[in-house]
């Protein structure tokens, strides 16, 4: 008799054990050596987050922090060679990233100084702006705020109402907030600490036939006196005060009275002003050009996005070392409680998410790489650009928000614990709970990925307002329906019925998941793109509802491409993991995850008879059985985070709750041996 | 031709409107004039929370808010009129709910003091405790700590370890405290302000052939000197220092040292020691008794319900005023922009969840009429403590679990102004994370919930061990699976196929919605006790195992009977709407929490054979259609949970920004009016 195929790889398979050290260098990639220094250099406490502090108090400390950075943290590794830096952008974001651990607002305010203020210096300055204006920006001897968002706009840079209207008798341009709504808001080191700031208008120059808007383009802007602190003239601001958390950072509000900008002080590299006031660009497009000058900023979002996976490891660290300590609730005899982490329900709790940070901690260490080969220049087309930005936004808008639901699991898991500031959760969770919404809106961010797989359909989608995307889509909705992506032969089986044990196998396979998240992305995309097939035809208005009514399918199918990018980014990791027993039990986190995934898809692919009633029963317990298969390596795989005390800084991840255990347990063992332990009362005599 | 029934429904339904005044009546319910009285008492400014106090100063207001409450507010409606109270329950819960609007911190501290200290007084107390005691509990003279929690066990208070020795020499109690895992946690009061607290342990009484230990108990002890504020002789403690939220309230820490205790000073309603030595209880059962002290303590999880159903309805009153005043990127003409609740997806977020939280304002409604009867003795079997103890598990888990989600949904929807302080759900939702995990971690409280319904089938499961309860279970397995509750009519035609029109009017019937809801309730219940049966032969271990290795499954039959306590509370609750508009709408907003809760579980659905794959499909497009029929009242929705801006107080939700967007529309008007509004850049030409 010959032994089912899931049985035979079994019995060969090599025995399931993580070698950590060799997990955590495969974890912490390529940038592993900046990574581990960076990690050294916070073990500071100086670096360390301080609950309970006031306003006042934390952001004096952070910029402190920054201040301390700069003498010892190699900030400016992502900066020209001949500045001082090493034209080393993967490596400086990673080492950013890192950051998140020591304090969020200390990641964060650095990345306003130099990810943001200075960047814009570097990436739409050009040669006299690197030379007059980066250097005091490096060094933080200005420190400076980035004043893009507005109070009115949020998200939608391209409508920001604030203009700079060139004047070419003075050769300067007027800077001006026309009203409340258009304030710049939200931005770091503007309400107390900046001296100057790149702020962004809509640049208008005059022409026979009245003004004409060249779109939003960015100035450098001295907003404070060094001296006195005090703002300058025609400048005005507030205080955005306290916030949810990031109270490291002294977020404020800007705005400014016919304010004077000189001419060189337009940020002129994707757009100039002569001195006669004529208008000139290297990229003939505003729109292209607006969403190029955006898209040097994609970086705020590629370290967002390894910062909340790092944010993610913290609270699986905390939570899983105390769960395989924690005793609660008898079980299997009268005398010994079970850890929490050997309860099926804790495990669930867990364990996927767990696998979806080790997913996400591979798609980082991709989407990071992609940065580096765009800004180094190695690969910078502008579709590369296109594929950095949408697989950013894809990513950032998953491991943001999985950070908070992580952080929120990990608190409920270490119960009332979890609660107390001590133990760093709740701490975690309200700073990062901001980054679902900065550096671009999830839900917005989404909705831009959408549109470009819907570009894969019908091309030249992404800039374009919403009737004429509508149209394109519509035009090319047709063919796509002719040439629908036929489901391959595996899909089709799952589809069929079939007895447990061969769905599980099949289920198993990296083929057949790949296959099911594959397909769900292409079947929604295309769906999506026959949906929209009626706005060729009709008017602005009628186009725009019919997105709109759409707009929840397209967040969804975002979504779906991004659970396929981190599913892939994990398989793919899995090669790099050299030791067998390692990688056996990789591999059941792999496919926990995409189990998990489907699971939560489950409706859809019933629906989409992409799975048989009889196959999609087996998930749930399929899942269960990984948990078992997981959770005696749940500790190795979150040691393999790579990170120390000084890092996790939780007291009862400290091995304080097992030396409690402990103690009570041989004070239990103590009483019994001496027969000092009460009996319990006797049963009531029935009557 | 004959119309389909639904049109013709249609045709002859009333103008949807919502009665705001009327609606408000019927939200706030059989106590809408307490909880009016109380609302009004917090428009009183020393109520308000203060963001960004220190610790030290946070708690003294509270404390000081407490003695206001003492003064003005009426907070002894629970006690015996004897003493001055009203001996109404409900309507004294009423009111401290209403109290998470002026500060959760108030809410909590208060029921430290009145529904925890003073309450467990009068509930396990007699005579003697309630006029020795009970005044200066009610009066504040003795702020006073519930000692029940302990470091080493949460949820699990059966297995405390703190001890209670009876001598019978001194006619005292030993209180000790014999490991750090013993100590008390976690316990409001206990920090600072107690000066006694009610303390649970272990009660042991001397025997022939050694001590007996008669389980918990609660006694009450001294802890500070009043004119010192310094521990007395035996008692230490410690201060849990700050935490995620909340931090209006000192818990803290209490351990004691052989602290004696006077006999009389032992709560004895359920459990009396005679000056010998010999116990006593009107309950022969030590694990009856047990759960009927506990049971006691219910309101405690009533009252959480309440409130954060209160937090649920502010979050959503602030997100949807701002999304219906905040204009975000143009969509069908280029001068105007669409207000945030005309987006899909911004519906799709907050209307659901405005259809749940009236679901749970109407569940907590019956829950507290269940709560009222039982307190009042009008309804005291221990069948009606069982189901009231069943009911406020089920409900509290659900609604502090949905307010995490609604706070955190509205701070998303209000973008980067949702995360500043000054619009209140950042400082909330910290407040209200410990509500899923405090009185009751949700997933034990769901465990109870599910053995609960277990009992249903296999009777008397609920105070058993794991094993016994397995083996019960078992015994009437094989029954249920022959008596399995056939599905009715309506559900079996929702199995067939069909077209989409009949799908959804079937969809949308109460009946179908019920038949629905109920059958997966019943089913799973039923699947469980089936998987549980090979228990009932099985050794303690292994039947434990067996337990362990379903507790997920055990979790989601809890959740989907919460689902269905939710949806009939609401479908009784249109039955008080007597004004025809508002009862429809409010029908439609309980056929998309309906629909909501059928589309979560869709796979299920499927799976199961409940609904076709073509009748699966209609439910997202029927959803999407009630959002839009819902849209126009969604503002008189919120407007009808009554709250004034005193209890609002976010800046966002104050007309300010209706009025930063119409200035801006004004400008832009103004703008194009004059010829002044600069032009577009003109199209790059083609070469």
């Amino acid at each position: 008799m010959t032994a089912p195929v899931t049985d035979r790889a079994q019995a060969t398979a090599p025995e399931a054990a993580v070698d950590v050290a060799a997990l955590e260098r495969v974890v912490l990639g390529r940038w592993g050596d900046l990574r581990r220094a960076t990690r050294d250099l916070i073990t500071d406490p100086r670096f360390h987050k301080v609950d309970g502090l006031s306003l006042t108090e934390h952001r004096e400390r952070v910029l402190d922090q920054l201040r301390l950075l700069v003498a010892e943290g190699e900030v400016l590794r992502a900066f020209p060679t001949e500045l001082g830096g090493a034209d080393d952008h993967g490596g400086s974001l990673a080492r950013f990233e890192e950051l998140v651990a020591a304090d969020p607002s200390l990641q964060i305010k650095s990345g306003v100084q130099w990810g943001l203020f200075a960047s814009a210096l570097l990436h739409l300055g050009t040669q006299d702006h690197h030379h007059r204006l980066l250097p005091g920006a490096m060094s933080l001897e200005v420190p400076g705020a980035f004043a893009m968002t507005e109070t009115g706009h949020g998200s939608d840079v391209a409508s920001i109402a604030t203009t700079a209207t060139y004047d070419p008798a003075t050769e300067e341009f007027v800077l001006h907030t026309p009203f409340r709504a258009a304030w710049k808001d939200y931005l770091g080191n503007a309400a107390l600490h900046g001296h100057a700031a790149v702020v962004f208008a809509q640049l208008v120059t005059p022409a026979d036939g009245g003004p004409v808007n060249h779109g939003v383009h960015a100035f450098y802007v001295p907003i404070r006196d060094p001296r006195t602190g005090g703002f300058l003239p025609g400048v005005g601001g507030d205080d955005d005060g306290l916030k949810g958390g990031l109270n490291g950072i002294d977020n404020g509000r800007l705005h400014f009275d016919h304010v004077r900008v000189p001419r060189r002080d337009l940020l002129n590299r994707y757009g100039d002003v002569a001195a006669d006031g004529s208008y000139s660009s290297p990229i003939a497009s505003p729109g292209r050009r607006f969403f190029t000058m955006l898209s040097t900023l994609v970086q705020g979002r590629v370290s967002l996005d390894g910062a909340a996976v790092n944010a993610s490891k913290l609270a699986l660290i905390i939570a899983v070392t105390y769960a395989n300590q924690r005793r609660q609730f008898t079980a299997a005899s009268d005398t010994d409680e079970v850890v929490l982490l050997d309860r099926q329900e804790h495990q669930r709790r867990l364990l996927p998410r767990l696998a979806q940070t080790y997913a996400q901690a591979f798609a980082h260490e991709r989407l990071l790489a992609t940065f580096d080969d765009v800004f180094s220049g190695r690969a910078d087309t502008d579709e590369d650009r296109q594929d950095l930005e949408t697989i950013a936004a894809a990513l950032k808008s998953a491991s943001t928000w999985h950070a908070l639901d992580t952080l929120q699991a990990a608190r409920e898991a270490c119960g009332g614990a979890g609660y107390l500031t001590e133990n760093r959760l709740t701490s975690l969770r309200a700073d990062l709970d901001v980054y679902v919404t900065f550096e671009g809106d999830n839900t917005v961010l989404l909705q831009l990925v959408a549109k470009r797989l819907l570009a894969d359909v019908a091309k030249e989608l992404a800039n374009v307002d919403a009737g004429t995307m509508a149209r394109l889509v519509a035009e090319r909705a047709a063919d796509v329906a002719l040439h629908r992506t036929p489901l391959t032969r595996v899909v089709q089986t799952l589809a069929d019925g079939g007895d447990a044990r061969r769905s599980v196998g099949q289920l198993r396979s990296t083929e057949a998941q790949r296959e099911l998240l594959t397909d769900r992305v292409e079947t929604m995309v295309t769906e999506l793109a026959g949906a929209l097939r009626p706005a060729g035809k009709a008017s602005r208005s009628e186009a725009a509802e019919l997105l709109n009514a759409h707009q929840h399918q397209m967040v969804d199918a975002a979504r779906a491409h991004a659970d396929l990018l981190q599913w892939e980014a994990f398989t793919a990791g899995l090669a790099k993991v050299e030791d067998a027993g390692t990688r056996r039990v990789l591999t059941w986190l792999r496919d926990l995850f995409g189990l998990t995934l489907i699971e939560q898809n489950l409706a859809w692919y019933l629906i989409h008879g992409r799975l048989s009633a009889g196959r999609a029963r087996v998930v749930a317990p399929y899942v269960d059985r990984l948990l078992e298969r997981l959770r005696p390596h749940a500790q190795d795989l979150v040691d393999a985070f790579g990170y120390g005390p000084e890092h996790v800084r939780a007291a009862i991840a400290s091995g304080a709750e097992a030396a409690r255990q402990d103690e009570a347990r041989a004070h239990a063992r103590a009483e019994r041996a001496s027969g000092s332990a009460p009996r319990p009362e006797p049963k009531p005599q029935r009557r």
